[in-house]
């Protein structure tokens, strides 16, 4: 058994998680959530989205949240850009890495972003012209790839096939995500298997859900496929907005828990990472969504 | 990486869980939840406690429980006997299978049970003598093997000679308790390494609590140490009781989601246990403890 001595943690909470909260947040306490981040050692944070705020309400201001944030050197800012439009407003913001999302599923592709798998590639393609003009990176996410809520099942092969179109695409790096949480340990590890024959490991991500409860168990599985890079969610923070009292994104506390007690390097400092969590579930009013997180509050 | 075909869930819901709930129940919601359990197919169900109320007064009425659950045939019903009073009692009351329960760590065992662990390896003598000569089986725990809350780390090698003089007293099983749930995959696996030296993989069982959210890891972690045998609590049942917010016991359910992931083999139904889950929290009046009884009951 051989563990990676450092492993990076992709904090998609200002993005993923604050856009499955039921409520919209200011864009001070976003700049606030983003800001106590880097301050915890994080070096790649999802700061927002460039969509409509007609879409996703929760999602308004990420150029404000941009203009304001204090960047801090050597960390990576990164935004959601869905298409050209929301790529040049997010240009305009002065983001220099972007993200796009696929789906490993045709079901959840056509109910989420109302087209095909291939179409969706296909409005990746000026995106990705666009981004290599500007210099920007953009990283690519599959989602549903251990499962779909629509089709149940989905192929490891199958997931495959979308990653290493976004590898060629140009995607430094492709984060796989399973957006239903119903992933266990031994499937995570066939997965990586299969698509690991595609894309090199070195440029794929694991982005866990904790719905089942599988999600630090998932990590532990990746990384003993030789998986880096794990995308997690400060306090838990984008809950299942469907599924009253399910969990969503795996908690970052809880992961950095495991990498921390595998020896693994990070940069992150868990009490400043934990403060950071308690303050935005007090913005939200929520309690938060990591065990760690829970337990240390409670001696 | 070769995994068991088939793993045995020792459920300590209705001994260890509800003796760490706040609220005692009645001796008919326990007699309801056991025969609920063996309803779901479990193999081995922890019913009760011979202790005194006093100390303990969840455990009051374990030898009504005996009395009134219905045994279905295969199901092995145990109880915790900490000394040789307990024992007869227990015997009384028709028990088959009792436990016994020493620390790993020093301190723990001195705050816990009020003597040191050599003093209280003493004191199963005579209930190992006892049992022998009423055919009645022994299974071992050892408390603190991945944490302590007092004195931290414990090497594994102090387990080791606990667990080792357990099972040359006759102990059938040594279940290795994480109580403080501070364990990570990385120190699970070291600590069956070190301690499979003295007895065999085979008799040994892991006991793990989620309250760092590293409890499913943990299990997997063990199953690729070829450990097929785990304790785990309905519903999630015993959160700390000092620990607020902070959860106990894995949650039987979500245990069992990773090992049906698995295809491991169990012989226990999803739906049934979950039903048994969720009427002992109504009569608890609190939310389960399990992620994956969560997230179906949020569809």
């Amino acid at each position: 058994m051989s563990l990676p001595s450092h492993v990076r943690l992709v904090e998609v909470g200002p993005r993923d998680g604050l856009q499955n909260e039921a409520q919209p947040i200011s864009v001070a306490d976003k700049v606030r959530l983003v800001d106590a981040l880097s301050a915890a050692g994080l070096g790649y944070i999802e700061v927002g989205s460039f969509v409509s705020p007609k879409w996703v309400p929760q999602m308004a201001g990420s150029a404000e949240v941009f203009a304001q944030i204090q960047r801090k050197p050597g960390v990576i800012y990164g935004a959601l850009a869905p298409n050209l439009r929301g790529f040049e407003d997010a240009l305009a913001a002065g983001v220099k890495e972007v993200a796009v999302f696929a789906a490993a599923s045709e079901a959840f592709s056509q109910r989420n972003i109302n087209c095909s798998i291939s179409e969706s590639l296909e409005r990746f393609a000026p995106i990705m012209a666009a981004a290599q003009q500007h210099g920007v990176s953009v990283r690519g996410y599959v989602s549903c790839v251990l499962g779909c809520p629509y089709e149940g099942q989905v192929a490891p092969e199958q997931v495959a096939a979308v990653a290493r179109e976004l590898h060629a695409m140009g995607c430094y790096e492709v984060s796989l995500g399973d957006t239903i949480g119903t992933g266990t340990a031994g499937a995570t590890r066939r997965m990586f298997e299969v698509v690991g024959k595609d894309v090199p490991r070195a440029k794929l991500a694991g982005h866990f859900h904790d719905t089942y409860g599988q999600a630090i168990a998932n990590v532990y599985a990746s990384l003993l496929e030789g998986i880096e890079v794990f995308d997690s969610s400060i306090a838990g923070l984008g809950g299942c907005p469907y599924a009253k009292g399910a969990s969503g994104n795996v908690a970052t506390e809880d992961v950095l828990y495991l990498l921390n007690g595998l020896g693994i390097e990070t940069g992150i400092d868990m009490d400043t990472l934990i403060v950071a969590g308690q303050q935005i579930c007090t913005v939200l009013g929520r309690p938060t969504g990591s065990r760690v997180a829970k337990a240390r509050s409670a001696h």
